[in-house]
């Protein structure tokens, strides 16, 4: 796949498929019509007109999540949403504003709501090239098994932070020890808006960047990655442009780090539509 | 003005305001209706209609660039574009396509073609402060006159490239010799569309940064700058944030910039907003 085509996988949202879910005046979610007919059987949760849904259940943010979470019970028993998570995300009108409801992570595509994640370059340069840490997901997982990944990569959960996460996840995923992780550089973030066969994806990834020591190699404790690899940075660029080895989204991340890092340079025919497709705006 | 609303000047475009040039098959312009109507006494040269605006004048891009120049002059006379800046640029399909015509760099926004420049972010580091180096463009500027810059900062010229426009602006504006030129990274793009009292800016500007050594300092040949002051990174991130002293694009180059080097972080209330705002997708 071309790096254009990666970019545009992420980005295959059709806004004629979907109606904004509301709460109050803010929109926080973009719900399938199929799946807005079935929010329509739990007015007293979720009110759905010809063109919109709206959250009806009162109350505070708990209480709008026990009330959420019995809809979405509801339709993992008719196999509308896969088995929960058993991990929520914070739903909010924007990044850092306080929680509306919290979310079973698995049904946050249904919802079309807004979901953050971390995800972390780890490299070093080696006689000047410049490697970059690889991992290989567990066959088990539920979402893209066994492809290609990033170091350390995770979604933000409810009530957590974008240090917090790092930490923990670099811990779980790579034994990275968190002295290592406090040097990690914020670098942007990468956003993008997907349909997927439950709803639709719309993420924003923080991405950080790590320079690792020579003589560190990551280990996975927690058994979501079967191992890692180190490579040249070019060597990954070739591989996402000629396969899809790679998770979806972690396409984007690294085509960010290789623009940011000057391994993809202005010569290449893809340059611009790679340094102007990996942020899409939030609105 | 906060960030955000840099970002918002410079995507200040409605495309309700504009019909689409076209060259054949390929959108090639954005042309506001006003203009579009001054158009239509041309039609040998661009056939109008209520909705679009197509590029008629026959023959190879020599033949259709003097065609063009005649509207330009007529327009000109007319008070309706500013005097011709005798500085032409190529007009193509895409970026690195082969030119359908040249066009006078002063009456781009009457047409909307999409216009490139070089950006270069000028910087040292002064005991592990991160220094910017700002110019300030010359009081008698058509365009953002006494406002502050990037060291250096060109349109890219009809028939030249990246590199050679990056090594004579350098040249010209800062007295930066090419061997240290030769070591500018390139680190993406910025892209905006913006309207102006001429028409549609449709910009894409190439970034790069380039460490300078300690015992530089730019010098400015060409009268296009009254001089250079070095800044610390973070005082002209605040700077940005407090004023509208730095010209309107430039501000969404060092936001980039910022960002890329961790002296915007997470934490600040707007890294959203600059992450992803800063990366038009072309269309």
């Amino acid at each position: 796949m071309s790096f254009r085509d990666h970019i545009a996988r992420c980005n295959n949202y059709d806004p004629a498929r979907v109606v904004p879910l509301f709460a109050g005046a803010d929109r926080i979610g973009l719900v399938r019509r199929d799946n807005a007919e079935a929010l329509a059987r739990f007015p007293e949760v979720f009110s759905v007109s010809g063109n919109m849904v709206r959250l009806a259940a009162p109350g505070h943010a708990e209480a709008v999540s026990l009330a959420v979470d019995r809809v979405v019970d509801a339709l993992v028993a008719e196999k509308q949403i896969p088995k929960t998570r058993n991990e929520t995300f914070d739903v909010a009108v924007r990044w850092g504003a306080p929680p509306l409801f919290r979310l079973d992570r698995g049904a946050v595509p249904f919802f079309g709501t807004r979901a953050y994640g971390v995800h972390l370059n780890g490299y070093r340069r080696d006689r000047n090239e410049l490697m970059l840490w690889v991992g290989r997901r567990a066959a088990n997982k539920r979402v893209a098994p066994d492809k290609l990944d990033n170091v350390v990569a995770g979604g933000i959960g409810n009530g957590h932070g974008l240090l917090d996460t790092l930490v923990k996840e670099a811990d779980e995923e790579a034994a990275i020890p968190s002295v290592l992780v406090a040097r990690a550089a914020p670098a942007g973030a990468v956003s993008y808006r997907m349909e997927t066969t439950l709803g639709i994806r719309d993420d924003v990834l923080f991405v950080y960047d790590l320079e690792l020591p020579a003589d560190f190699e990551p280990q996975n404790r927690d058994g979501e990655f079967s191992g890692f690899t180190l490579m040249p940075a070019g060597e990954v660029l070739d591989r996402i442009r000629r396969s899809s080895d790679f998770k979806f989204n972690v396409n984007l991340v690294i085509l960010d780090f290789a623009v940011r890092h000057a391994i993809l340079r202005p010569d290449d025919p893809e340059y611009l539509d790679v340094a102007t497709g990996l942020h899409r705006r939030l609105d």
